[in-house]
């Protein structure tokens, strides 16, 4: 833990006017920010949001697919849990954002079609299936003619369909105005809710430098426009930049990398619409694509995966992959008009599940357990990063742990996705060393 | 010709206050409308551009390569004589902007490289290089080898390359921005050449509804927002509009049809610059694709002609085409950063030449000698629009073309661009009938 008054000594006495005070301050405003900020804020507290951009980040390029059974993956069944959580939620999610917001966030329970392109597709598709049904999960395979008689624009030439009724979306960024929409409303209309100084009652549009410490507890924000946010709570949801965030205490490694993905936007022509019904998640010789059907007529074709980027440039062999591959699915993808072609960095772990939680005493240290000389965790801080490809599927769930977690409870089921997993406690390599030797 | 009175009977006595006088009214504010506009300028004569979106049609999107040898089609040889007159052209306009702007319009005199991908191609490319020849124009066999000394990433399975040296650049985005400020510069500087109420002394960011007729002869243009610019001549040059302008000589047809292209705008990283260092210009599997470098370290990459289009929407199936095909000539163009993806529609005809030249006073009667009833032309008009493909390349030639026919000067070499004709005088399918039955 961070020692009181080393690195950023900041008194609350002496903040200045342009401190703003809140019971909980959320760094971040990414989808999974605004939807712990809203939880938040439903659970009585006043709560701020601080970004510069808001929803402009991964959140803006993300398809917004809910599909816990097609992101599956092998040896992930700690991650399927939550994300199966976050599935459940979702209906009760989008309702209330829709409710407190007057506004729709494009919830929709389109199913979801496993698409192969050739044999080895088809094999890993059924390959997976196997795992899918040991977990419970519906998968059910189709004919060619079946998928065919379903989505009349799907190649003949495909290998393989499967039926995934439980993987539905949400259009990312709707969710994002609706909640921001919410997050006023409350604010306006309840003036326990709203905070001085802040837009709209709950907004900072500026950037976090690090956190402020107090007495051993993080005790709000300082952000990089100089001013301050004091907060009971802070929670760190601001995806990539949660790992260069100053202030972060001692010890606590947040491994996050950028994983680029290019994405597309479609307009369908009124004469191929619908182009599809469900969401066609394809794997074409070995390459995963989507199509993701939008209610407006358009539809998202994505994405790729890149670690070699160094920024949000689209990358031209990634926009040719996924029109290559969307077209093998299905061909009159090449009638379509592009509206737009996007690439945005997801914050990748080393395990690919998120760092969700509070910060023990003692990071690393492999137990959350209370000891004699001080409290178990970081008082006043919440970790929320490292979503990677699931940021949108888990933002209720992720939202409805920060709720309890500022409730005093802990999950033992999310106790996998501790955020301070990867980190080492001081001398932990020269005790391991002793250990071995013993 | 138009009745005086008729359709567009505006008076200039009755003109309201927001009536502009200016020597000569250019109609349309691309490439072609703006290299008019200042050489007409430059001839001493004030001179209003009409136009709401400058520069936004199919000049945005254009390549800007100056390509007289490499666009060479099979019996287009009076098109060749003005390729090459506006080519001879080019190096002295492109100073001349330069100068009286102070901005660089980009013009290079980056050689081409013509490439095809297979043996077919090879072989349409040598047949062509036959009639280039024919016309005395350089086009040089060079062995792959050769080539990819002088371009290292040209992809080593070309089946040809040859050089044609002759074939240039410019960027005509910079070319319109410098042209605007050469405009606006002089209308400052020499008040005979400003005109009162235009913005900067020579923009009209309106459009044309109609010509404007007194006594017979065009002495303006009515604007769609009320206003009315009079003008001793006017020049129509807004592409694939002037055929729906309205007031045209009766019995002038303009057949102009949308040929839609697509054409993308991408960044070289700095470890690939350059990409390549002469225009390439390929045919894969018989369709053309052309790569572009600009100084700046990015390339254009152009461009599919679709004509079943119905607006500006890029065609997914275009981008996935000009990426499949730029990819199989140089590989590398996969690690390209994509920065825009671009459609506009060029000004088709039926011969794929301008209309271009003042309007007979009986259009498409087949003679332009004037007879004892009246004059030769139509008073007051100069078309030159149809600019189909070579817009960018034949825009000194336009504008010197105009020039001369405003001194009442014109050049029997083009003739075959007069704008009538594919216009029918009134009564000539039947005045053809009776002479096949005499």
């Amino acid at each position: 833990m961070r020692t009181p008054g080393t690195t950023h000594p900041v008194s609350a006495d002496a903040a200045g006017p342009a401190t703003l005070r809140a019971d909980v301050a959320v760094i971040g405003g990414g989808v999974v920010g605004h939807g712990i900020a809203w939880e938040v804020q439903r659970s009585g507290r006043s709560v701020v949001l601080i970004d510069d951009a808001p929803g402009t980040g991964a959140s803006w390029a993300a398809a917004g697919m809910l599909a816990p059974v097609s992101e599956l993956h092998y040896q992930e069944e700690d991650l399927l849990e939550l994300m199966l959580e976050a599935s459940s939620r979702w209906p009760g999610f989008a309702a209330g954002v829709a409710e407190a917001s007057g506004s729709d966030c494009g919830y929709l329970t389109t199913p979801t079609l496993a698409v192969g392109a050739d044999a080895a597709d088809r094999r890993a598709l059924m390959d997976l299936r196997t795992v899918q049904q040991a977990n419970g999960l519906a998968v059910e395979p189709l004919t060619v003619r079946e998928a065919r008689q379903r989505e009349p624009l799907l190649s003949p030439a495909i290998a393989c369909a499967l039926d995934i009724p439980g993987d539905h979306q949400v259009d990312p960024r709707r969710l994002v105005a609706a909640v921001r929409l919410a997050l006023a409303g409350a604010a306006r209309e309840k003036p326990d809710l709203g905070v001085d100084g802040a837009v709209d009652g709950y907004a900072v549009p500026d950037r976090a430098a690090c956190l402020v410490w107090e007495d051993g507890s993080v005790a709000g924000v300082r952000l990089v426009g100089g001013g301050t946010v004091l907060a009971a709570e802070t929670v760190v949801a601001n995806g990539l930049q949660a790992g260069t965030l100053g202030g972060l205490p001692d010890g606590l490694e947040l491994p996050l990398r950028p994983v680029h993905g290019d994405i597309l936007r479609l307009a369908v022509p009124r004469h191929l619409q619908p182009l599809v019904t469900a969401t066609v998640r394809g794997l074409v010789h070995g390459v995963p694509v989507y199509i993701v059907p939008r209610a407006d007529g358009t539809v998202v074709i994505g994405a790729t995966q890149r670690e070699d980027a160094l920024s949000d440039a689209v990358s031209a062999g990634g926009v040719y992959q996924l029109l290559r591959d969307a077209q093998a699915l299905v061909p009159a993808v090449a009638e379509l008009e592009l509206l737009e072609s996007t690439a945005r960095a997801r914050p990748g772990t080393p395990d690919n599940a998120p760092l969700l939680g509070r910060v023990p005493a003692v990071p690393g240290a492999g137990s959350t357990a209370s000891d004699t000389t001080g409290p178990a965790h970081v008082p006043g801080l919440i970790i929320a990063t490292g979503f990677f490809r699931h940021g949108v599927l888990l933002t209720p769930a992720a939202a409805a742990i920060c709720a309890e977690l500022l409730d005093g409870k802990a999950d033992p089921r999310w106790a996998p996705f501790r955020p301070d997993r990867f980190s080492r406690p001081a001398g932990a390599a020269q005790r391991t060393h002793i250990k071995e030797t013993a």
